[in-house]
């Protein structure tokens, strides 16, 4: 087998889930929008709504199609980007949720499925997804009078919990919404631990749930194996991989493992990435290619069968600082062919 | 509909591997490993195949399972990583004929199929994949008497036609292969582009199929269209997106489109990056999100319903100098969640 094992340990997602359930007052749904974060959607909202989410948010109706096939009728399924156009007999069909954005989508909904139900999305200083605070003024009566099922906000920097955009948005969000007898979210992860003022009725972590920040304590629910293809020497002064970037400085032990930017490890990452041959970490070297990745295995005792890039010594965000970016796209990078392994 | 859709010209793909095709005067393979570098193996291999190729690579096994049954029987299916543990019956059940890289593969795959069709990878430098010349030179009597189908090795500067690499494992695949009575292969699309002597009795072009570089006369084959979810007045001093990177300094009309970093829009890119509307070039402004960018569209005649990203105005090449990588990884990494709709 030439491919690596993406393992998924879904108590640790579920254990995710309650932790940040136990830090509110209120219900908590789950976001596993763009595949359930690169891990499978299908079996991650499965076992979430064993552990007892009944609300999912996607970012897509066809997202929202797929999970309805893997949940069966129940749970709720709301639609980030609202209702788009050519998305009307899904939207029935399937009993999905979308959280409307703009005038447009209200008319398009009232006209096309009168009595379906429906959120609404705000915009509280994003500028991204929403109604702003004059257009909601306008249509709100309209909207409350077709009894949303909910009324929601994102935050755009509630990563950083010091930042003068939170108190903003929620003070937006608060004079748009105060009074209105709805129910009102406007936490994802970051919002959850924010405190109390942020939680509102329902909050909607994604990214804590899969291990990632700003989480901290959140329990590691991925696991990346890569099988070693071939284990060679080389010399001092010899080079490795494509345009000559690595050449050894000692007699090396090198090992090329099967994955590479095909496989979603961001190619960028080649000069700072290491990985784990049992318990001793080894550098990656040369440049990271499609398909392979060369490894400097000559501190390893043995020469290993396959080598660790993600589990107990490194992280998803680990890997996200050596790639310059966040941890959400290392995991909604998760290659097509790992093989997925579901440890419940 | 908030999935953008991917447009695969499999005329322009076939028109390609002509091309290459008619610069040698021998036989041309076609590399689909990564799924056809992102665009699907199974369409586009049988497009190749019935433009005539009949010799396939790819990267692992369980790629070349997949692909046997998008082909059926007939062309032959190489796999680069060779012969690993655990593939015996896959090998043999769907005619796969293995790259042997080292000695633990030759003997597994002659123990476990003697007679078996096999090729030989050898090593001239880029200390990735394949035999080093000691270890050739002594089982070369060996592995020639079992009849490989191919002997190859792979450039690792060919995209840099003035690299002294490139003569430099020339000569060593020369040295390694020279009165042997078996076909020979040294090229993919680089090599192609270096000469003659290069080309040997089998060439394996990849990228150069997909419309990427080094193969600069390619025909352009990815056109990629981003639906717009949302258009929305943003007033000066206003902010878009995550961190509030993006400040508008005259009044502006802001689109946020359905795609992000979850479809394989890099993050990174988020600074550097334009879409098209219409003629109309216009800038992503924000950070890329995980499903939805912001675009600048208040140089645009009317708000569009979607923007172009891959297409006539810029290519896969220019994306991936907006995110400091190569063309391949912008491909290998489009997203599951794109409509690929296949031209032909």
């Amino acid at each position: 087998m030439a491919t690596a094992t993406l393992t998924i340990d879904l108590n640790a997602l579920t254990s995710n889930w309650r932790a940040l359930d136990a830090m509110t007052a209120c219900e908590t749904a789950a976001v596993v929008k763009a595949d359930g974060y690169g891990l499978g959607a299908d079996r991650v909202a499965r076992a979430l709504a064993n552990a007892g989410a009944r609300k999912f948010f996607v970012a897509a109706t066809e997202e929202g199609a797929a999970l309805r096939q893997a949940l069966g009728p129940g749970p709720e399924i709301c639609v980030f980007s609202g209702h788009m156009a050519g998305d009307t007999d899904m939207i029935s069909d399937l009993q999905l949720t979308p959280m409307l954005n703009s005038l447009d989508q209200m008319l398009r909904h009232f006209e096309a499925l009168p009595g379906a139900p429906f959120g609404i999305q705000l915009d509280t200083g994003m500028n991204r997804l929403g109604m702003e605070p004059h257009e909601w003024a306008a249509v709100r009566d309209i909207a409350i009078e077709q009894g949303p099922t909910l009324i929601m906000s994102h935050l755009a920097c509630a990563d950083d919990p010091e930042h003068p955009m939170n108190p903003h948005q929620l003070a937006v969000f608060r004079e748009m919404t105060d009074g209105l007898d709805v129910p009102r979210s406007l936490a994802a992860t970051g919002g959850i631990l924010l405190g109390p003022d942020y939680h509102f009725d329902l909050t909607r972590p994604g990214v804590g749930l899969y291990g990632g920040m700003p989480y901290v304590e959140a329990t590691p629910v991925v696991t990346l194996d890569i099988p070693v293809i071939q284990v060679r020497e080389v010399a001092p002064g010899e080079t490795v991989g494509y345009s000559n970037t690595w050449t050894a400085e000692r007699p090396s032990r090198v090992a090329t493992i099967a994955a590479g930017y095909a496989d979603g490890l961001i190619r960028g990452m080649g000069g700072e990435a290491w990985v784990h041959a049992g318990e001793t970490r080894c550098k990656i070297i040369g440049r990271i290619s499609m398909d392979m990745i060369g490894v400097d295995i000559t501190d390893a005792t043995s020469d290993p069968a396959s080598v660790e890039l993600i589990g107990q010594h490194q992280s998803v965000d680990t890997l996200a600082d050596w790639a310059g970016t966040i941890g959400y796209e290392i995991l909604t990078s998760m290659g097509a062919r790992y093989y997925r392994r579901y440890k419940s």
